[in-house]
């Protein structure tokens, strides 16, 4: 297949690119380098010493023999150019994950959320049009969150996407529909994703464009198969307060030897995946897309659900390092049970790497490796959810 | 109250700034004009002579007594002039119609479904982001419409934003949860006011921001009693196939004895609405804010539901004219039945101006009255809701 990676620079997309192009696809990668001028602003580096485009490109060259191409366009901005590459290179499928995806950069102030929602609402919307404009038959893949659906706890299991309710018709009937499991997000940034969610609806319905959403889960891990091969294709880690989710967070304190810190009572329960899985679903997602005419494929692309406290636990006991509870600077639900549907992935021939045996490789070989490289001063995450308290 | 009328130069926004003037109130108008601009695009006007922004306002002053002021600003872009404009006027209120609202014009064309949604959703998501900003407890009150509820037909009545479903759980129980309509839009219009749903909800959970979202039918007539008052003061009446709405159409085809031309069987069951009542209904919203901490306060802002075909024959009947079915355009159901609840409104007090009792008036006192300001040839619509057919 020909397969754009929109966003193939960033913590996903990167590994994707090398995955699919290992497996024999033409894989051209779209970015605008977002990501890298971002760690700019916050003053910040990646954990891991990350190459330029250029490097990795050359490198992967070197190492595999396959050719990735890079482009440097922004597809929420350059529509023109964006579409008359559609045109000229015909991709079979296009992955989506260009898209600003740290919920706390999303909080810091009016203009990280205007420009959270301007970038994303944009770039998956010019991605629409385009597609429907080239005439083109092309499936997009795109990277959603489990955040769309909230962590409200009433004790129903998470479906991939759609859920079955009954409605009461006037005279006491009830009839059954399918829906989009009501959203529920909780930052703007899981925002953007609940208006992809229509965005994709809408499109589908009226334009019948192919489209799978992978609702992810926090994606811990930092090296795949193929960016393993050479330094110079090493992943990113994230560590700071804004795009480090809270597994590489404890890693990195464990590295150091500073407290692991728990936003609150760590009671929260979030749904998780390595990032090998990662590129394996979405692979898995490419080879299996939609029928024509189908609505929006949902996958909820996660592999287990854990309490953030008895990942603070895991680590601390992996480590020797103590754990201190702090403030929870978001707004969210203290505790919550977490039960989520992922079959459809697992049908499809997913074997997860689970955290029990991956998160030693991660402590050793990317946190106490790279701990040198680690500004103590940017772990702490330092976005509010509320920025007034009103009466 | 001090209010802020966000796009008060438009069809609705400009009788709502004169009916909340005349009632006492402090009223601001920002507009960016992009109405009358659109107008130029389109090679088209309004088929009332409406004046220019400082001739109405001069007017009302002299026919009222009443300032009213005006702003010009676009709020999709002009971020820190807006939240400057908040602290310093510190409003109550904020009634917002600051968006792109023809359906027909948001499917042109790639540009005009991305210049839709880009500017839809970045004016409401910078006034949330500015409200949030300001810290003030400022009531806002959207236009949203009954197309996000689609027209999908299974006998349910449509509820006021939120409808009372059942879910099933794990071991056969069900448990009740009342959720967000789901959305289904039929364009790249209503699906913005889609994602404002979204949007509002999510700024009302983690913000505390007080929100009043309209969901209005289809608006018939132009004049209300204050746009009435002098000629200077006139109201749109827009008939182009890209903002003129069905009635208006029929209304202005009769009046220049064109075919009456419905859009394919015009089974299309559709909600409306009269101007008059428009601005009666912001105004009830206004006087009746949702308490602090409530959901967003949702009201279905219509008075009637009529099918296509019988508001034809109506006007037919009035006027003579015959009807002519012609190919439909849009991508929907050829017939559907539409029950709507419509209580809030009419408990807060709203007396229905209903079509048979105020159509007359627009066949002579508009239609006829300007017949001589038509341009046929910008009657019928020229979107189509389907670019490319895929097998």
């Amino acid at each position: 297949m020909k397969i754009l990676i929109l966003g193939g620079d960033g913590f996903c997309g990167w590994p994707t690119a090398l995955h699919l192009s290992k497996l024999g696809h033409e894989v051209v990668i779209i970015d605008n380098l977002s990501r890298r001028k971002i760690d700019v602003e916050l003053e910040v580096e990646s954990l891991t010493p990350i190459s330029h485009m250029s490097t990795r490109l050359a490198a992967w060259k070197e190492v595999s023999g396959n050719q990735i191409e890079f482009i440097s366009l922004d597809i929420a901005v350059e529509y023109d150019r964006f579409a008359q590459l559609l045109r000229d290179t015909k991709p079979d499928g296009i992955v989506h994950f260009a898209e600003q995806r740290a919920a706390p950069y999303s909080m810091k102030s009016p203009n990280h959320k205007r420009y959270t929602v301007d970038n994303n609402i944009s770039a998956t919307h010019n991605l629409l049009c385009a597609v429907v404009d080239s005439g083109l038959d092309i499936h997009l893949v795109h990277l959603g969150t489990m955040g769309v659906y909230g962590y409200k706890d009433y004790g129903a299991v998470i479906p991939e996407g759609y859920l079955e309710v009954e409605i009461k018709l006037p005279g006491g009937d009830k009839i059954e529909q399918t829906i989009l499991h009501p959203a529920d997000p909780g930052s703007v940034y899981h925002m953007t994703k609940t208006l992809d969610q229509l965005l994709f609806y809408f499109y589908n319905k009226n334009d019948r464009v192919r489209i799978t959403d992978l609702h992810q889960g926090v994606v811990w891990g930092t090296n795949t198969e193929e960016t393993s091969r050479d330094e110079r294709l090493i992943n990113r880690f994230d560590y700071d307060g804004d795009y480090g989710t809270v597994l590489n967070r404890f890693l990195i304190q464990a590295a150091i030897d500073f407290p692991l810190t728990v936003h609150g009572t760590g009671g929260q329960t979030r749904a998780f995946i390595h990032i090998q899985d990662t590129v394996r679903c979405v692979t898995l997602a490419l080879e299996n897309p939609p029928d024509h005419g189908s609505p929006v494929q949902i996958f909820n692309q996660l592999t287990e659900t854990h309490r953030v406290r008895d990942l603070a636990n895991l680590v601390s006991e992996l480590t020797g390092v103590e754990i201190q509870n702090i403030e929870n600077p978001r707004n969210e639900a203290a505790e919550n049970e977490l039960t989520v549907d992922n079959k459809c992935l697992l049908d499809l021939g997913l074997q997860p790497t689970k955290l029990a045996e991956g998160l030693i490789t991660e402590v050793i070989d990317i946190s106490k490796k790279y701990a040198h490289r680690c500004d103590k001063s940017k772990i702490l995450s330092r976005s509010r959810w509320i920025q007034h308290k009103k009466s």
